[in-house]
C-alpha cells in the first residue's frame, strides 16, 4: 500500500510519537498541575506548628487550586478530543503502544530511576506548554486579551487596510495573505473576517491542538471557561488572581468565519511555502525570531511574495533557539536585520522601534514582562 | 590548636570549598564568557556563503565585544585581588589543589564526559552570576543606575527620615539600622551616609567579593568601566547597546564613608542576627523573597527589632526558591503576607501596592522586566 521510502517511514514514525507525546501532555495536565498543590500542601505539613496555623487561609486556596485545575482540565480534555482525524493525510487515532491510556505511573521504580526522573522532567516541561495554551486562549480569543490583541495586531491590521484598500481592491478575496507562526489562528481569523483570503501556519502541535478546537468546535460566544494563572505561585497580592477567570471565545470563529478564504496549515514554514511569487501579503507576528536562523525566513518571505507584494511584521528579537546546545542560532541585532533585509532586495516603506506589546501578560502579577517591539512594513520589487 | 567538632569542621571544609568555587568562577569569567563568542562565529562560519556575507558587519561587533570581555575581566581580576584576606576571621588564602590555578580544561575527556559536562554546566552558571554582579555594579554604584536607585532606595530612605526626624533625633549614630541582602551595599551606604549607624548583611560570595572591592577599594570617583550588556545576544536594535559602557563608582564609598557607623557582615540573616531587641530599624529591598519559609524571616526581623522599632520593606514576591526540586518553599501572596505579619505582632502604619521598580534592567533591551512592588512600614509594639 505505501511506497514510501526507508527514510519517509522513519520520519513518519517520529512524527507520531511526537503527536502521542503531546496528546499524553494535555493528558497529563491535570495530574502534573495537581501534584504541584499536593507538593505546596506537603510542605506545609512539614513546618513548625505556629507556621501552619498562620497558612490556614492559603491551604484554603490551594484547596480552591484544584478546582480551577477540573475547569481547565475539561477544556483540555475536549481540546484533544478529536485530534486524531484533526489532519486530512493522517489518522492518529492507533492504540497507545504503552497500552496505558496516560494513566502510567510516573513513580520512580527500581531498575531505572535516572530514566523515570528524565521522562517526569520531560513531562512537566510539556505539561507547562499545555498550561502556556491556556494563557494563549486568553490572549487571542478572550475579552481579556483585547488589550493585548489591540497592540499585537491592530497595527498590522490597519497597515492592511491601507495597502489594499477597498477603494482600489473591490474583492478582497482575491487579496491572499499568509500568517506563519499563527498561534492559535486570532491574527489569521481577523484577517480573513475583513474579506482577504487567509491562511494561518503553525508548527507546534501544542498550539495547532488548540486552535483546532476553537476554530472548529466554538459555535457560541464564551461558552468555556478557563483559569489561566492558576500555575501562577508568586507574585501575587492575592490568591483571588489565582483564581481569576476568562471565558472564551469572544467572538464565534466557527459560526461567523467566512469559510472559504480561512484556512490553517500544519508544519514548517520553510517546509511547507515553497512555491514562489504565491502570496500577496505575509504578515508575521511574534514570528521571525523563531528561526534558528533568521535569514533563511526572510529570504524565503521574499521568495514567496508576489512581485509587488507586503510583509508586515511586528514583535521584538528574542531568538528562541539562543543558547540551547544543540541549535546553531544567530542573533543579529534589529539595524543589521533590516540591512539583511535590504540586502535580499525588500524595499523598506515604513519602520518603527519601541512598540509597546505584551504577550500572555498575567495583568495581575507583580512581575510584568514588555517588549520594545520593532514594526515593519516591506515591499517586493516589481522587478529587480 | 583547634577544638572544633568533627561537624564543624566539615561545615568549615565545605565553606572553604564553596569559597574556592566562587573565586573559580570570577577566575573563568573571560574564557566562558568567550566561548560564547567563538560558538557565534563557528555557527556563522559554517553558513552558506550568502549569509556568510550577509553578517560580515555582525562580525566585527562579536570582535569588539573582545575587547569589552577584556575590560570586565579587568574589574573581574581587582575584585577577586585580594578575597582571601577579606574576612577577618578566616584566612583563604590556601593553595587550590587542583593546582590548575583557574586554567584547567572543561574539555571532555575520554574518561568521564558527563562530569565533565556537568562540570562545565555548573561553571557557567557561576559565570553567569558573575556577569551579574557586573549588572549589579551598574544598579547600585553608576550614574546608570540612579533611576532605579530612586524607585527602590528613595521611598525606604525618606521613610527613615520621616521616622526617626533631626528634630527627634539628633545624634542619628545613635539609631541602628540593618540591611539584610545588602548587595552590593549601595543602600546600607546611603543610610549610613545620611548619619545613622547602618550595617549591610549578604549572603552571597559573589555580591560580597564585589562590594569588598567597590565600598574599601575605590577611592577615586568613576574610576572604573564595565560593559554590562555585552552578555545580552538578543532583543538587542542595536550591536552598538551592546558595547555601552557605564563607569563607577559614581561616588566616593571608601572616601566620603563615615566608617565608624557602617559595616558589612557575611552568613546567613537568620544564623548572623539572632540577638532580641537589637536593632532600631531594619530595612529590606528585594529581600524577604529570598527565603524558603519567608515566615521564619519575618518572625526574626520582629525578634531583632527593638520595642518601638520599625521595619522598611520594598519588593516584589518572586519567592526565589520556588519549584526549586530541592527547597521547601512557601509562596503565600501579599494580602496573607499582611496578616502573618500582623498575627506575628507588628502593627502596620503603611502600605502600598504597585510601585514600579526595576532590577538590573537594561534600558535599550528589547524586553523589559518591571516589578508592580509593594512597600509597607511596621513597627514592633512597646508592650505585647
Amino acid at each position: 500500500m505505501s511506497s514510501a521510502s526507508p527514510a519517509e517511514e522513519i520520519d513518519e514514525a517520529k512524527e507520531r510519537e511526537h503527536f502521542r507525546a503531546v496528546v499524553t501532555a494535555f493528558k497529563y495536565y491535570k495530574l502534573c498541575s495537581l501534584d504541584r498543590i499536593h507538593k505546596s500542601e506537603k510542605i506545609i505539613s512539614i513546618l513548625p506548628q505556629n507556621h501552619q496555623r498562620r497558612l490556614e487561609k492559603y491551604k484554603t486556596y490551594l484547596a480552591k487550586f484544584k478546582k480551577c485545575l477540573d475547569m481547565n482540565n475539561s477544556v483540555v480534555h475536549l481540546i484533544i478530543k478529536d485530534v486524531n482525524t484533526m489532519f486530512e493525510n493522517v489518522d492518529h487515532s492507533v492504540t497507545d503502544p504503552s497500552g496505558t491510556n496516560g494513566v502510567e505511573s510516573f513513580g520512580c521504580n527500581y531498575n531505572n530511576c535516572e530514566i523515570a526522573s528524565q521522562k517526569q522532567h520531560k513531562m512537566q516541561h510539556d505539561v507547562e506548554k499545555v498550561q502556556s495554551v491556556l494563557k494563549n486562549i486568553v490572549r487571542d480569543w478572550s475579552d481579556m486579551g483585547a488589550e493585548e490583541r489591540k497592540q499585537c495586531y491592530k497595527p498590522i491590521l490597519d497597515e492592511m487596510e491601507e495597502r489594499f484598500s477597498l477603494d482600489e481592491y473591490s474583492d478582497r478575496s482575491q487579496i491572499r495573505v499568509l500568517v506563519p507562526g499563527a498561534g492559535l489562528g486570532r491574527l489569521a481569523w481577523e484577517v480573513a473576517a475583513r474579506g482577504y483570503t487567509c491562511q494561518g501556519n503553525e508548527f507546534s502541535l501544542f498550539m495547532l491542538f488548540a486552535s483546532n478546537f476553537i476554530l472548529n468546535r466554538c459555535t457560541e460566544i464564551n461558552k468555556y471557561t478557563v483559569h489561566p494563572w492558576v500555575h501562577q505561585y508568586v507574585n501575587n497580592i492575592t490568591c483571588e488572581h489565582q483564581l481569576i477567570s476568562a471565558r472564551f471565545p469572544d467572538v464565534c470563529p466557527s459560526g461567523n468565519r467566512p469559510n472559504h478564504n480561512f484556512s490553517m496549515t500544519a508544519g514548517d514554514f520553510l517546509k511547507v511555502y515553497t512555491e514562489a511569487d504565491e502570496w500577496s501579503c505575509v504578515a508575521t507576528c511574534f514570528f521571525i525570531d523563531c528561526a534558528p536562523n533568521v535569514i533563511e525566513f526572510i529570504e524565503r518571505i521574499y521568495t514567496i511574495l508576489q512581485p509587488g507584494g507586503y510583509w508586515i511584521n511586528l514583535g521584538p528579537l528574542l531568538y528562541h533557539y539562543s543558547d540551547m546546545p544543540t541549535e546553531n542560532s544567530i542573533e543579529p541585532p534589529y539595524d543589521i536585520l533590516l540591512e539583511i533585509i535590504r540586502d535580499i532586495g525588500f524595499d523598506i516603506l515604513k519602520e518603527q522601534t519601541g512598540v509597546k506589546t505584551k504577550y500572555a501578560q498575567n495583568p495581575n502579577s507583580m512581575m510584568q514582562h514588555e517588549y520594545d517591539s520593532v514594526f515593519f512594513v516591506c515591499r517586493k520589487p516589481y522587478c529587480m
